[in-house]
């Protein structure tokens, strides 16, 4: 029932634009022309038209993460948010899997083993086997990569395919977040990062498609993306001191405090102010990344989490099922990252403005 | 259909022996006389035969827990694990609710409101309104208590009245831990302070009464005491470095690690080691309570939690229905607590024993 | 602690007028006077103000059925929705749980025991000693009534007394259905008896405060209330056969029909029906008590259940914790019952409507 | 990374012996040679060793069950409980998946899609693309049969081959059903043909590998069986009528009823009594699928499942994960399934004693 000879939309070219780290561990990019694969057994390949760029693109480029095993390629392709059209199917692929022409994304997890103890437990972030896109797996900035064919993610018809790119990383990880959180409709959570990238599709998932009241956290020039995006309430982190802005969650919440908290920021400050933030019982969920060396959340302390029993919690990325929800509510509507399209050949400058903090929503390339 | 005379038993003393923290900050008790309370409304007066003594009253006495919010007072009485037979009873009481002569016992948490955000969740042991046994509330080191008719804990028979109090706080902690937990049937388990008084019976609780698979961690004189008690495996922390320990269990883990790790000691460093020994997605369950200065735990930085889905929960106490299970594991014989009985007069020499880690198991205290 | 001198607002009348139930088995209240009661201990006294009228209410009166255990006493005073205002508090009362001129609400389950196995499990509509108001304990059709001061629900401020009332029992019961259906933001549930009382209810909990994508079944004429209150879709059970329901369910859901349906008429087609509409893994929850002598639901047959993992769950009532929820969601205009007010004189023209399904949405009685 | 070249560890034969179902609806096998297969893209090819004989072979064969869409195929190779070595591997596999003479198991599900709605949900026995083993597509009884290298299930070492064959189906679906129950350790649960085939595992599961408390519900004949498997307590349901079953369960159950009753017969009347043996807020699980016209659960009346808030859930098979459990708990000794062995050429008695309920425990074919 499997394919014996593979599916041919059009003519493949032979090489195709692509943007590698030429420098890893100092913001750099570089456009050059890739050898076009072929798909192998199981695969397809896909013609991406869109990438979203994501924080964490910045951390491998430059190597900021220290709980990155090993230094990133000279030459890599990053990217991890990808959208486009698959144009050939590779052998092996069961019929009816998925058809020439059907719109498909690539996730920060490019593929999993589905045979490992985390894939028992459908915890594809930390899959054994697993391949990163766009770390030692040639990722979404570039025209085509091939992928496995039961693991891209369908894109809903009626979702366009830059609002799409956002949903497989950020939107999938904000997904599982609240899940994590295990807040249900009416309760409390504040996110922290609110205006970013990640923050401000988390307050809309929330807001909008889980009946979650919102505070959102960040800095004051957010505060219009934050509120429309559907949070109830904005705390401007250059207006409160950490003991202030305690006093103004509870004053919000019944003098209790939230059910969760979602870091989404890289700030150990966020961290350490969080588990402050909660009720008794709450819980911090730990998405963001703090740069540089690693160092412990400093109210992380067992006589305070035992006298509230509080818990903290962590998502490295979604599953596939996290996945297809957060895209089916983005073709609903309930989810519109605000992004700004920009060509390939601008990455090195996003990722400049991206590290000085001067982005507003997402960037998606237009490959 | 309440009572509004009240029944009596028999004659009840004008006065009887309790034990005080005549020093507070301190170890010392001392022996007075107290004058016996009637019981107010919804209440009942219980003569109490036995207490378990716990490092919680340590930490009570000698003010050795920064998280408490108060000095204790001097000529508190203290003890938390009480037991004893209802001699009188208050006005208010529902019929039928409970008998004269019926034995109940007396729990860390002495009291709750029935009414604020963590009642309802039934999370008494953070109740806003609740009352602590032994601190600022009369505690059963002595032998008259009044307590709440709703709270007290109906102690099953066939279980001796000494074997039953360390269930009351030891026992329900050790239960809620391991709930916490998410471990099931087959699950790893590791308990950090395995041979102390609350380890010996966590172990009992989780081999025993739940299927799961118990490394006992503690130091070498309680092995024996850990492996009769259930656990398949013993580390002796004196004999590894963390980083053989972490290779000892996941040698023993199919190279994976622990679901959970319960931590009952009150040791920084048992903390710091708990979330190495964790596997993908494992849980860290918050039980002992450091003395002095609270520092943060060492190795839950957010890139590490994040990197493998870790999670940490902390349990203070657990709650009604903890309190009947673990009862019930104990009238079944599935948990059966080391212990040594000796008299209320003993009790600074216990303390002091305890403060210097020399006591094996729980001390029950015959009033 | 506790109040010993009864607190008291004003001067209280020594009778009130109350609607009673003059011949159980037929439709017919009745006026009387009824000497106002003394709030007994750990009581307080309600000077009620409005009170829903429930389905329940007729099932009660006219004992249709044979679910509950003992005949309707003449003189019953029915209801169980009433709000209203404290204005004495009976002695045992904590300090500071409830004052003089607190709005309390009166729920179904007038009062549990707090300690039997249902209560540990905050199953409250199956506490083994609780009282049912407006069966066999005074209900909630007069002018006064006592009440638990630990088991009334304080209303919100911001919410009108006549807007709480259906709460207090459509809205506990749909909120705790929609809970026990297991679906989360995104899920399709269907809600058969969609315009209902408690349908509409149920509507607006699961659509705007739940995040759930709601199908509405009820006759054609009900469409406008249905589609207001958030359904995504209508559908018209006069048009539709069983097996055109199924597709159009399916066309809907993208052929897999619905994550959970809620059962909230009482009629035996339609929780036959219910099964049929699921996907894989899907949940039918069981709300309404269809009258007369009790059947089976046809299609529950093992095989059928097994073959697509279907399951089948029930909810008599919900617990305190829900009714906080769901009264919070009314306070913050989530929820908005559709209800006309009547006089108590007119409440047996009430029933004569409600049994002959003329009602649209909820009747509240002013009194 | 996959392998280009297959790997074979010996030479293959031409043809190998099978039994098929030479007359579907009625109880005949034939032994016949049939060319031994290729594996495919993605698949190994089994050597198998043992094969357990389940109940469902017959249903298949008998063509008894009205749920199975299709006529069972004259020719079809029965069976769904096989073990064997791994002797070749197609193409496609990725490398270190799976090794030649690995030992694999078969499972009633031979291959899912890994893409449907259902594997979202890890929902293994209801996907959507799912193949049968010994249902239109080649079974396990035969002595070589190909499976997908990545959903074939590992047999840990130390346990015997003929040992594991029977956790394959009955072993994962008594451990899913007993998952799906809700039960923890020292909770009740009744099994209901606790001496069958699957009963024996099931009690074996819940005694000894979850800690739950076993009431075994059998024909007197078994009551060895079941007691030595771990069952408190026995019900001979020749020696009960409906009312003094309940009885009885309910005096051991301090007056209760169970959590839980596993139903792993056949029988109407045990599921129709199954409702009656749990307590408030009880679960059946319904696993054992009737034979001849499928009729509804006569005790599923919605009120009173409402009246008692018990819930109906159903297990088709479990998953992945419920199978490595399972055989992890096998592996350490924790279940024992009782079989005698057989060969091939009694397959046609071995059916002919199970449709007479003349089999102890599980039969073993030796291939």
């Amino acid at each position: 029932m499997a394919n014996t000879v593979c599916n041919e939309a059009k003519t493949l070219p032979i090489s195709h634009r692509a943007a590698v780290y030429d420098c890893p561990g100092s913001i750099s990019t570089k456009i050059i022309e890739l050898k076009t694969p072929e798909p192998g057994v199981g695969e397809v390949l896909i013609r991406l038209t869109h990438s979203g760029v994501c924080h964490s693109d910045l951390g491998v480029m430059t190597q900021s993460w220290d709980v990155l095993p090993h230094p990133t390629p000279k030459g890599q392709v990053g990217g991890h948010e990808g959208v486009g059209e698959v144009v050939k199917i590779g052998p092996g692929v069961p019929e009816g899997r998925v058809k020439i022409g059907s719109r498909v994304g690539v996730k920060w997890v490019a593929k999993v083993c589905n045979n490992c103890a985390a894939c028992l437990e459908q915890a594809d972030g930390v899959c054994f086997g697993r391949s990163i896109s766009g770390y030692f797996t040639p990722g979404t900035f570039q025209q085509y990569v091939a992928g496995p064919a039961d693991y891209v993610t369908p894109i809903p018809d009626g979702l366009s395919s830059a609002d799409a790119a956002p949903m497989l990383c950020a939107g999938v990880t904000m997904y599982a977040a609240l899940q994590k959180s295990n807040a249900i409709g009416g309760d409390w959570v504040a996110i922290s990062g609110a205006g970013g990238g990640l923050g401000h599709i988390g307050v809309q998932i929330a807001a909008r498609g889980l009946g979650l009241r919102v505070i959102g956290i960040d800095h004051g020039s957010k505060e219009e993306l934050v509120k429309e995006s559907g949070a109830e309430l904005f705390l401007d982190i250059t207006k409160f001191d950490p003991s202030s802005m305690v006093r103004e969650v509870q004053a919000s919440t019944d003098g209790l405090g939230c059910h969760a908290v979602i870091v989404c920021t890289a700030s150990n400050k966020a961290y350490e102010q969080s588990l402050e933030l909660l009720r008794f019982g709450g819980t911090v969920v730990c998405v963001g990344v703090p740069e540089g060396v690693s160092i412990p959340i400093a109210s992380a302390k067992p006589a305070h989490l035992i006298s509230s029993q509080l818990n903290i919690v962590a998502v490295s990325v979604g599953n596939r099922k996290d996945a297809k929800a957060v895209l089916d509510m983005a073709a609903r509507g309930i989810v519109k990252t605000k992004y700004t399209v920009e060509s390939l050949d601008n990455l090195t400058d996003v990722f400049e403005r991206m590290s000085k903090g001067q982005l507003q929503g997402r960037v998606v390339i237009n490959l």
